[in-house]
């Protein structure tokens, strides 16, 4: 036993009391006479005193050379502090140490171990393990714990089975790219790295465990935008016998909860608009709703006029900026040229100010009169005071541009507040996109995903207006799960591999053991999967996914602190019959 | 919405309320006049009746064409049965049925659908989902659920972290043979999945997280004894500032726990006993104390007799069989027949009967006399009525046969009882075994664990006799968790890999940032690794792992549902920058 008590517990109750501690010093201050240390685990910072007329005079000097870092135990008595520290859980109390070890010594850290640290990104990753030691990584793991822990808490209560499926699976060319794995006793044969359960949780319906959850690790060997990860965690889910409206109740439970229990926030029913709303009013599919500035529509009080722009534009659309009336010339240039920025692409942008006085002010005044303009702000449901922005041409290009320059104008405005939560569900997604490269239909969320019963008589005629049974929950701009009824017909499930390009021959070698299951009395199924990486990161208030993982990976798939992928040697090679090319 | 209860929940409370169900035809029974079908989901068994008189004409039509597994959903009245199955928690009703709806058919499954099945182990493994809804596979995995969820629950209440480490790390010669994986971004570099988090957990501890647990899947590419998976889950734990002690005692209070909680059964505090007596006593590193039969030593009291076999034997060993005196001749003969087997090796066994007057009848009575033979039942602890197995030879093969006799005799008189539950700690592991094929020392149970400090002396000079902070946990015979305290200082860590055989080259291309780490203040840790399968197994009273895993592999390494390992497209091996041989 190295320590009686943690870093973080005591308090002046303990004033007396003889302890062992053991920890990292956080910091040294040396007056001479006195010598104080602030001693750091995982549980807190607590003050240690050497005295030159109290402690004894070795471990008086052996003090004097402790460094950043070292790792020590001391046994002292807790004494009251001369000068508090009410910001600190153990700002009452110090120990006036008796006896040091230095357990482990340390060179000095290449960064700060401070909540605000001097280290860079890389360094940083390099050193991880010391990384962690900062607080905000710190917590961030602790509070990734909690959450998965109340996720499986929650899933358990309700009836779901947390079962393990396999990771060494079989590769499949349809969506993302696989990670493979060499067979060594299977010659020429490779396994592959999951990208999801989903087959193995579909054939769990079949086998009857009626409700499934995992929290798993999934693989995509893809080209890594800013914060994605090669291999991700999702919060894996499947339920028998169930429609939509069934496992929307049931993850809409599992995320209210969540809220309520992990930031004390208690959400109202999640409102649910389908795909087709959400791209016409927020160009985009995963809205964030925690403010307003909806699209309006301006095709029939803007077009027809005398300006060319808006009538050879397929769409005119635009949001109102609220309070942003009195922006200076400046401040809308800057959101002209921020618009016309390769990554949004827009060729300009026309505002209307709408003043408080109840007329409007237009960089488009020549062609349009009052009358006009309040119709526009009409559609944008502007108020007195707010700024209309306004974009036109291609619709889905336009949209796209729009719904960045919202969530632009938002964060400028400081309307995405990071404790502020606003979940809701898009339903009614299209069953399949068009994929211009290889001229023809894929499936949108996947193949295993069912047609609405009302469209399924536009498969085969009308397959881009064909709607699925498919949802996703979004979460401040972020979708953070997604699903869908799936297929348990062998015949239509057929029919979607036909559509999406399989012959009979590879449909059989992919999924026939899928497709025959479903011979064997599959009920009606499906489920969802939560991102829990992002999950994690959105409800901890930040941005960005890394700093919730332990140890993560950089943008070209590496982990610079082991430095891996690797060399292997030749032996390894030779054994599982492969070589390099 | 496709059901108002399961099928496990209704009884006489219940009775004239309008149900709605959904499940698995398990059987019917047509009696013309009237039709009973078992519908079955993951929950129960209810009884469905069609009564010709009472139910609508074409339901009851609807009712003849249903086959086995056929997945229905029925709307009706429950009502009291009239011969009520008090072995049903269901058996006091059936359902009346109104309305039938056929959600799947089914083709006849290819085995049935029984707790005991027709189904031989390749085609139950080939229609796995099929063999999931058997009882016992399904409780198994329900089973399984319920210990990963105490698991989780007592070590998070305890203050563990459930901290993921990544699975795409850096492949390492020492150990096992590593699963690989090809990088596509990185050419001619492989990533390797993990054996175990051992690095992660303890750079963990260097960060400071104290308390860390994952269950998490591993991986090993080896050769598949019966009973082994080449990904298998480990409850992999770490703390920091701990002795021995401390691991001993907070994972004999998991176990502890766990048996409590999962089996209901109170165990005493655990025996330890160090790796000598278990070697000495039981042959054996994972002995099984459900019963006696420890080895007696003879050397002292049957060499330099007449009988050159001993004489001329390393070792004389002999156990006790409980009330084995009365074995006939041809039931002494078979157990001298089963220790010749080549896979126990034996050249022959000497027997002794303790008779129930005190005399004693041995197939040695030429050399010995009463009095030598009470001396074998003093070393051996016979008592009256007892039989004496006794083996010589090679003092290490001995033991080991004569362990395998143990176990067989304790099999054979029902010893080895699957709810009886005798855990134990092996302690004082050798730190380092000698490997005749290398004709170097390789650590026993990896490079990072500490010799007792009392020992480090002997590291250069007697290697083999050096004592490692390793710790065992033994349950029923089978080690079900293992650990030890890390080495946690760079030199030390340093001098192991050289005794292993490392070059420093070597050593800091593989282990580098690990030793790195111990230069920036690494505390004093330890952990444990639980395997999962095992524990769950043995929890749940069965000698095989496969059954409590969802979708496990053959021997092969195969899975024969999904048919992986497979062959990949010529274009995924271009992107990896690899080809066969």
């Amino acid at each position: 036993m190295y320590r009686s008590h943690t870093c973080g517990e005591l308090n002046a109750s303990h004033i007396n009391t003889e302890v062992t501690l053991a920890g990292w010093v956080q910091k040294s201050r040396d007056k001479g006479f006195m010598i104080w240390v602030d001693l750091r685990d995982r549980y807190g910072l607590t003050q240690l005193i050497f005295d030159e007329k109290r402690t004894d005079k070795t471990v008086f000097e052996q003090a004097k050379s402790l460094g950043r870092e070292f790792v020590i135990q001391i046994k002292g008595k807790v004494i009251e502090r001369e000068s508090k520290n009410p910001n600190m859980p153990t700002g009452e109390i110090e120990i006036l140490v008796s006896e040091l070890t230095i357990l482990n010594e340390a060179m000095v850290p290449p960064f700060t171990i401070e909540d605000e640290t001097d280290g860079g990104e890389d360094l940083r990753m390099k050193y991880r393990y010391l990384d962690i030691r900062r607080n905000p990584v710190k917590n961030n793991l602790l509070f990734r714990h909690k959450v998965s822990m109340e996720v499986r808490k929650y899933l358990s209560d309700k009836g779901f089975c947390d079962i393990e499926t396999p990771y060494l699976i079989k590769s499949t060319p349809e969506g993302a790219r696989d990670f493979v794995v060499p067979s060594r006793m299977n010659e020429g044969q490779f396994y592959a790295l999951p990208q999801s359960p989903q087959t193995f949780k579909q054939l769990l319906m079949v086998g009857g465990m009626d409700k499934y959850f995992q929290i798993v690790k999934c693989f995509r060997d893809e080209d890594l935008r800013a914060d994605r990860q090669p291999e991700f965690t999702q919060i894996d889910c499947e339920m028998a016998f169930v429609e939509q409206e069934d496992i929307l109740d049931m993850f809409e439970g599992l995320t209210r909860h969540l809220l309520k229990e992990i930031k004390g926030v208690e959400v109202a029913k999640f409102p649910r608009i389908t795909y087709d709303y959400a791209m016409k009013t927020y160009g985009n599919d995963k809205p964030d709703i925690r403010f307003e500035m909806k699209f309006g529509e301006l095709n029939t009080v803007a077009k027809h006029k005398d300006f060319g722009v808006f009538n050879t534009a397929e769409l005119v659309v635009g949001i109102a900026a609220p309070g942003c009336a009195s922006y200076t010339r400046k401040e809308i240039d800057a959101l002209i040229d921020w618009v016309k920025r390769p990554q949004v692409g827009a060729s300009g942008m026309v505002y209307v100010k709408c003043e408080a006085d109840g007329t409007f002010k237009s960089s488009v005044d020549k062609f349009y009169d009052q009358d006009d303009l309040k119709k526009w702000a009409e559609a944008t449901n502007a108020k007195a005071g707010d700024l209309i922005l306004v974009l036109s041409g291609n619709a889905d290009k336009t949209r796209t541009q729009l719904s960045a320059l919202r969530m632009e104008v938002a964060t400028r405005l400081g309307l995405r507040k990071s404790n502020e939560f606003a979940p809701l569900w898009v339903i009614d997604f299209p069953l399949l996109e068009w994929d211009e490269e290889s001229g023809r239909y894929h499936a949108m969320h996947h193949p295993f995903t069912s047609p609405k019963p009302e469209d399924i008589k536009l498969i085969e005629t009308e397959p881009g207006k064909v709607r699925a049974n498919a949802y996703d929950m979004v979460l401040n701009g972020n979708e953070i799960g997604g699903g869908s009824i799936r297929i348990h017909d062998r015949e239509l499930q057929s029919r979607m591999f036909d559509l999406l390009g399989f012959s009979k021959e590879e449909a059989q070698a992919q999924f026939g053991f899928l497709m025959n299951a479903f011979e064997f009395g599959a009920p009606p199924h499906g489920g969802l999967a939560f991102g829990l990486d992002r999950l994690v990161s959105i409800l901890g208030g930040q941005e960005t996914i890394r700093d919730f993982i332990a140890f993560p990976k950089n943008n070209s798939g590496r982990d610079v602190m082991i430095d891996a992928p690797a060399k292997i040697d030749e032996k390894q090679l030779d054994e599982l019959h492969i070589k390099l090319k």
